[in-house]
């Protein structure tokens, strides 16, 4: 983004620039996800980020094609929301001796990279509507009904598992 | 948080932890609101960041009953995530010269800021669930409501108004 001129004129920009921003932020949380995983001392979590890994490398290449739709080369902006949530999460899990409370917290951690995604997806498909590209609307919504799955699997393995050993410490 | 010991013990430790953040959290929120009433060129936009304002504030009195409740004086810890979307909100309006356009981008911000809240009272509600802490359970819960409901507001406002006036540019 340019410092001293005002980037972003019009709808269409503004669209283009929230898709910069988490085609970024989807490539961070695909770096992030292998990590969560090694650190889950539960299977079933650890299975839960590696299996959203996969979903989070289609969710790139769909990206890719709304850039496609536009006429537009893939390019990442950084986006400062999702590096916050990320640092968080390290933060939080660096200060974490037990494993069961560790889980816990990636439990969270987890929901939080989901909740923006699906915030961020589900303006992506408001304008899209807006401005009449139902191309992109469908590739979005797609992704969205993942995120927003991948947000209910985790809330159930935290309320089936994950809570209760984190509370038998 | 110590850099050399590790903080979190237990699964209330956890919780406790959870709490300062989005007590921190809630106060950086409130201190963005009115910035964003103010950039709002649709007025029921700024009414909308405006009563959402005072919500914030009922919601920091209910953390502090929670911290009460605990046994502990309310404290905030840093918390990278509201202070990344915060940036990132910043960051994008500052791009935009067109006064529609920018009404577009703070809806957006203000859904990843309710999404972020959405996410945090989730978890939170669901530990002091398993912590048996009944208390807070219902102090959350309706804070949480207050959240999703002021996420439809902005949706319904956005679809209603907001994006076609940005569009029109």
């Amino acid at each position: 983004m340019g410092l001293f001129t005002k980037d972003i004129q019009t709808f269409e920009d503004l669209f283009l620039h929230q898709l910069q921003d988490i085609y970024y932020a989807e490539k961070q949380i695909a770096k992030a996800l292998p990590k969560m995983a090694e650190k889950s001392g539960n299977p079933q979590l650890a299975q839960a980020f590696e299996g959203h890994l996969g979903e989070s490398q289609g969710q790139i290449d769909r990206l890719e094609k709304v850039f496609a739709q536009l006429g537009e080369t893939p390019k990442g902006v950084t986006c400062p929301a999702i590096d916050g949530i990320i640092k968080e999460a390290n933060e939080v899990s660096g200060e974490i001796a037990d494993k069961a409370v560790l889980d816990a917290a990636l439990v969270a951690a987890g929901q939080a990279v989901e909740h923006y995604e699906i915030t961020r997806y589900g303006t992506l498909i408001s304008w899209a509507k807006q401005l009449g590209r139902t191309d992109a609307v469908s590739l979005l919504e797609a992704t969205l009904a993942e995120e927003k799955a991948a947000d209910v699997r985790l809330t159930k393995l935290a309320e089936s598992r994950i809570n209760k050993a984190a509370e038998a410490v």
